[in-house]
């Protein structure tokens, strides 16, 4: 068991938080952006993902008993403990919905919370969200190439321990059918699904023996894995044997699996056999090392394959592995704060601030988002963040407010909506991105603009600091 | 909440035990191999981990009334699921030592259960040996560059998930000293450690009041994060100051801590300040997309780092992400079992085995593993697995058992270690092997023997196949 007690935390959240607690800044409200600053995959856009679970954890969030006794032999002091003891995070939460279309550099969620609660959750919230955000970005890139086909998820035992529970989530949030994972088939209530393995056959004296035992024991969507000997000359028609005589108990085989070998050549033949076997309804299932562009390719061979089960690659969000997701306090002590550094991207944008989606009225998105100051009107021009020449109207355009509260003085505030209606929403934001940001090579890249009320606090503040 | 029950599996494996249940094969005793097929890292070792915590959890693995509900809705039957209600593994676990140095192609460890059984954990098992062995290995190879010098896990926000609690334990297992990850120290008695975060300067509007506040605040191995303006010109002069401040309070500061730029140069300036102003004592940590090469790279240009702080390239187990690890049927049903390949390599090893280390009189590993059948005496030649001319005498040599009873009839038979008892067998075994296998670039490859009475059982195998 994995419990998510407050202390799923960097020690130095805790350090911090002690010292705030005692030196007068225990009630300082600050405000911490989430972004990433590159999109993942060398892709032009990232799925955002996690926020459900993450609001639930952080919701119920506390200090065990068990917690508060460790904590004590860490050298935090009485006091402090008291008051984890008591603690219960009583901030807002903004964010974007889960499932969106999201962009390096600007918030993606902003925490509004005193500096001690808003540090505790830190770690919590970019550990959620990271890898969510990741493994859905990779999801729906597969999506993009695989079309309307089956995808499945079948990678539980190469995933990251328990980061697979998460993974077969968050693949589909970016539009993955199923999993072959029962504890989140369960508890996130996607549909579970799965084959046979290569052991199944082997325990058996013949591969027909087999897929007949198997073929009896679990008729409804059976899935007979071909490859084990030699796919054309026994799996398959051993597979086509097993499907007739399902057909005269009034069943139907769903598919067969190719798992070795080359796929696109033996999925031809094997619909070729199907086929002239009267067996077209019999689907092609092909697993092995599948990513977005094993399966690019394997479509451009016109490979007749149904069903993708995908594993390592998709729940170790191979090869990035990570989203570079950060939390930059950009207000705190009734100041706006920013971070400076040598290079001019790594600068933060200061303030409590607003995400707005620029469209046209057909609802298509432009290929722009604008960041202003959380309390300003929607702006009528965008500058580039760092190019002063560069600015753009927004007069006449649609301009959608992103950034939502979700969370009010701790309080959870909107309803959360089943896997099944995220993964809608996603695909139809993705529908409004035009394509050009959507391709594997050198996408377009999506502009981020900002206000210039914006533009003027974070020079002011970039000026003070020089001197 | 995360309850690794009996669906943490592939929907599968309760495919394949139900029709096992229904076709006669409820009782059959089936023999698995679990090993990989390729060392991480394109090293030449892997260090065994996550073997305690997975038996801790198939000692108590069940399938609880919300699981048994919801596998009802998946098409199981009532006698099956009755079955699945009293589940418990009654099977023999036979295994490394956790922390052992290990290599590709031979058993690490082996399942000896009724097959229903061995399936239902197939799954469990290879998650959290996959992950933590190679969370392990790459922690070791970190470890064989930083020397005596102290490693820090600080991955937690860019881990996989959950998948980062059990990173931070692996990380231990290959040799760190200790993480930020306050779950994880709590539950593994790993030392936690951490320093502050950018965010806690910006929060103050100057960044000595800042060092004064958190010096204050927490004494004991204070460490002060110099970068967040000017290293050379305020972060350290500032950490200097406030060093002279707890000297006279008769407190001393444990480090500085580097988080960007030039981590080499900015080092050697560091310590040169820090010394200049009597404060040899005040070491120097480093943070900033750690890895064994950067660590090396550093090591090799003299930087006087004392600390490494390694985040997601430890936790990620960057770039490979995932070990290969595989789960074999070699005995069913009272027969040897064997999996054919076109390629030789992928031929599996048949029937129960063991696994003996070869060694020198003086312990010392020679640099051969050798499989023999689990009822053999100890073979007096190995001889290599697919060249049939190659083979070596081992008469005089020591042959080391390597696969132990870890669970017998479902009961864990092994006294459980501490981390660090794990971490210092571990050591050990590596100091046992020679050099050139640890080696970055290639590494002397290890060598795995069979028996005479394995490979004639393997080829009379594949001969009866191939007829």
């Amino acid at each position: 068991m994995l419990d998510f007690t407050a202390t799923y935390t960097d020690l130095y959240q805790l350090s911090m938080a002690q010292v705030y607690f005692h030196q007068g800044h225990k009630n300082d409200i600050a405000v911490f952006d989430y972004f990433f600053r590159k999109n993942p995959f060398k892709g032009g856009y990232a799925i955002f993902a996690g926020l459900q679970d993450v609001l639930k954890i952080i919701d119920e969030l506390k200090f065990s008993e068990e917690d508060i006794a460790y904590l004590k032999t860490q050298d935090f002091d009485e006091e402090f403990l008291g008051y984890l003891k008591g603690f219960k995070f009583n901030g807002n939460i903004y964010s974007v919905q889960e499932g969106d279309v999201v962009f390096p550099t600007r918030p993606v969620l902003q925490v509004e919370a005193s500096i001690v609660e808003a540090q505790i959750i830190e770690t919590l919230l970019l550990n959620f969200l990271n890898f969510q955000t990741l493994i859905a970005t990779k999801a729906n890139r597969i999506r993009l190439v695989a079309g309307e086909r089956m995808l499945l998820d079948f990678g539980l035992r190469r995933a990251q321990g328990p980061g697979g529970y998460y993974a077969s989530r968050a693949a589909v949030v970016g539009g993955f059918n199923g999993t072959s994972n029962v504890l989140a088939g369960r508890d996130f209530d996607i549909p579970v699904s799965g084959t046979m393995a290569h052991s199944f056959i082997q325990s058996y004296d013949d591969e027909l023996s087999a897929f007949r035992d198997f073929a009896e024991g679990r008729p409804r969507n059976c899935v007979l894995l071909v490859d084990t000997y030699d796919t054309l000359k026994s799996g398959v028609p051993n597979a086509i044997k097993v499907a007739r005589e399902m057909e005269k108990r009034g069943q139907k085989l769903l598919a067969i699996r190719l798992d070795s070998g080359d796929l696109a050549y033996l999925a031809k033949q094997s619909r070729k056999l199907l086929d002239d076997a009267g067996l077209d309804y019999v689907k092609i299932a092909a697993s092995n090392q599948l990513d977005e562009f094993v399966i690019k390719s394997l479509l451009e061979q016109e490979a007749p394959i149904d069903i993708f089960g995908v594993g390592t690659n998709l729940v170790i969000g191979s090869p990035d592995g990570a989203l570079d997701g950060v939390y930059k306090l950009t207000f705190s002590a009734e100041k706006p704060r920013i971070k400076i550094s040598e290079s001019i991207i790594k600068i933060t944008l200061p303030h409590k601030k607003q995400v707005y989606r620029v469209k046209n009225d057909n609802g298509e998105a432009l290929g722009a988002d604008v960041v202003t100051l959380a309390e300003e009107e929607k702006p009528e021009r965008m500058f580039h963040p760092f190019e002063p020449f560069k600015s753009m109207e927004l007069t006449g355009l649609k301009l959608e407010k992103l950034l939502q509260p979700v969370m009010k003085d701790g309080e959870i505030k909107i309803d959360f909506r089943s896997l099944t209606e995220i993964a809608r929403y996603s695909k139809k934001r993705l529908a409004e991105l035009p394509t050009e940001y959507k391709r594997f090579n050198n996408p377009h890249i999506y502009k981020i603009g900002i206000s210039q009320n914006l533009k003027e606090e974070r020079d002011r503040l970039i000026s003070s600091f020089k001197k």
